[in-house]
């Protein structure tokens, strides 16, 4: 438990270096399967302020059983990510404004080019809107809810789709790790910064064939994956 | 005062760092309610000499009480914005690249998304050009006439919505403290950003439904707020 | 002329830091009216490497008269553009970013709003494209004459509108000293920039009144300017 | 060898620098024409943990002549490519998002202007996108081939235009040297990122005329070049 504080608070950290951030516009947390226990970060802490021991656990009910803090806003998003989402222990959350301008606009983020196919198996899809009565009461828990309904729904695979943009709102990305669900947070920006330059370059672009979108995700995260050493 | 001129000082000199400003691009402004002293950047001079010292203190017949430079040429404009503006307590003015491209466009801000409902209750407003006879003479108080006009037009309350586009210019940013005034600039900065990108890919937009911007904004102001520590 | 070689290699050495050039992509110029002589970077030589010794200096004939190295490749712009733009005594040529794509589509940039006016009196022209003989023979040379020729023929006085995007190539600025002529390539990049997207969100755009571009660029630079000092 | 191996490190090493790569989303190599043997980055290994001796040999049949490590997935289509493209000795590949937002829609780079016209003596070509058997079996090296199929289909000089736009994936640049193929891929993102600006000001752009291509492109690269010293 304190090995992941430290690594969800340096993930938290690493959100304004990598560009993903303004002010405290995003979060990260880390799942412990033995525990049950998801660690978050603090509510509106700025990141240079965060330490391993400012970091909020909570159960997966969404109570605090650690920290002096009261944890992040959307805390109820996470857990429930976390209950539905097996094999996912690592989230974030961030305004990212690429894949913001996506999610506002309502549109899924089609795979365009093999940027997009060595991580994400086919288009990041972009949710509803929620009812004026799911934003009235539990608004955190229903935006969980939303995005768990859309994969189920077009049957998308989580784990071979690690991001979602929630619309009017923003993006949400996970992994197997703390550290991969960061790394989904950079690449969903970058392929929705280059998508949105494509799409404009040629407004009838559809998503590369199957074949490709197969090649380019397999040799990284197959069973024959080849890429890396 | 002395407290305030450093406060006004380091929020001058935090603009380029935010990537607002250019050159000498921007003004900050404080208020002190008790004297009903405005302090301000000096005209044209470089951020990285002020000094607290170099603020100039104006009343608000515009006139400098204290200080041996010659204040920013908008002075009118902030003093006249303190006059009818109760509460605010600083205020910011940029060439910020993004808002000032919506300002010369003459085109209001709508809240697409979440990132804009946390700071701004509503659309942030694009005043109406000046006439030739309000350029020709008091340029600078009427900017700031008109400013107050576009709210009180449109009923709009400036603590909710504290930023304008003025037309053919640039953004005015305010808040409740200096550090507040400029935190807006650089929201309302990134708003302007992604909602282009957003119009871009979804030239049909229209505000997100008014029980999202109650709950975002409310989350972060109202009286049962509850983002943050 | 000392003194001018440090000058002109310091501003050298800004362009990268300004963010307006890649690689050896521009070069600045300095005029010496006592002796007519002009001082110019050293063609390819990238701007680290730069010192005041390196500065080469030629003759308004374009004849190398000190120095060790071949002269920017452009020289024959410089030297035509000091021959015929009397009180010009810096010249500055880029392949920024922004302004090179206005120049590449063939379009003047309008004085949209405030932040042009306040150092362009004007729109900002584009030169026609030049002829294959123009090109084929003396070409360096006939970009200074085409240059030349736009403002003549339209009536534009250089010192009010200090810049020009050529057709198909890139800008060029100028001033009454080589720091302003820097300056005023800041200037244009960043106002190439915000109306690039000021014409995206609305495609009408025409340019601001008179009277808004008379007052802005003249309370900078009228005789009776009162911004700054 | 071992200064090639230096050399490609190096370059490796300089594409986050020039902000053309996320990660490890890049790879340069170089050619040694006398042992016909191909040093090149191995696969997946951050920039910052690159040293020379981690750099992978192998020779023109892609097998590992030297070195502990996998060389990059992309390897096979470096291969065929300095097989194909005599007088080429460095290739750099990389996901650059201006350039990829272009393969990514399917459209050639024309020359717009003269920055590009000083690098690429023509249009940068996109290729056909490769057919499902290319993409199942041999992947990389039909890459390579889809490559050299366009150049030597549309009788595009190599040495003359040293780039390419892979259709619904990426760039590759290519050069005389490491340190050229490294530069062209800079100029090219740039180039890339003008013209998309361009268009978008004006989007019945054509190619600029055939002697201005000529005067640029030759004035630096042709026998009677002038540029630089």
């Amino acid at each position: 438990m304190e090995q992941l504080k430290k690594e969800v608070c340096v993930a938290n950290k690493s959100l304004p270096s990598y560009g993903l951030v303004t002010f405290t516009w995003g979060n990260v947390s880390g799942f412990d399967v033995d525990s049950g226990h998801v660690v978050i970060k603090p509510s509106g802490v700025s990141y240079e302020d965060l330490t391993p021991e400012k970091m909020v656990v909570v159960n997966l009910s969404g109570e605090v059983v650690e920290g002096e803090l009261k944890p992040s806003s959307d805390t109820a998003t996470h857990v429930h990510m976390y209950q539905e989402f097996k094999g996912v222990t690592g989230i974030v959350h961030t305004h990212s404004p690429w894949a913001t301008a996506w999610s506002q606009a309502g549109r899924e983020l089609l795979p365009l080019g093999t940027t997009h196919a060595d991580y994400f198996y086919g288009s990041v899809p972009c949710t509803r809107s929620l009812s004026s009565e799911e934003i009235t009461a539990d608004y955190e828990l229903n935006t969980g809810r939303v995005i768990v309904e859309t994969f189920r729904k077009h049957a998308i695979d989580e784990l071979a789709v690690p991001g979602v943009l929630v619309n009017g709102h923003a993006p949400f990305t996970w992994g197997g790790s703390v550290k991969d669900a960061v790394k989904h947070a950079v690449v969903l920006e970058e392929c929705a910064k280059i998508a949105f330059h494509s799409f404009q370059l040629n407004s009838k672009l559809t998503a590369v064939d199957q074949t490709l979108l197969d090649k380019h995700y397999l040799r990284k995260h197959g069973k024959d994956a080849y890429y890396g050493q």
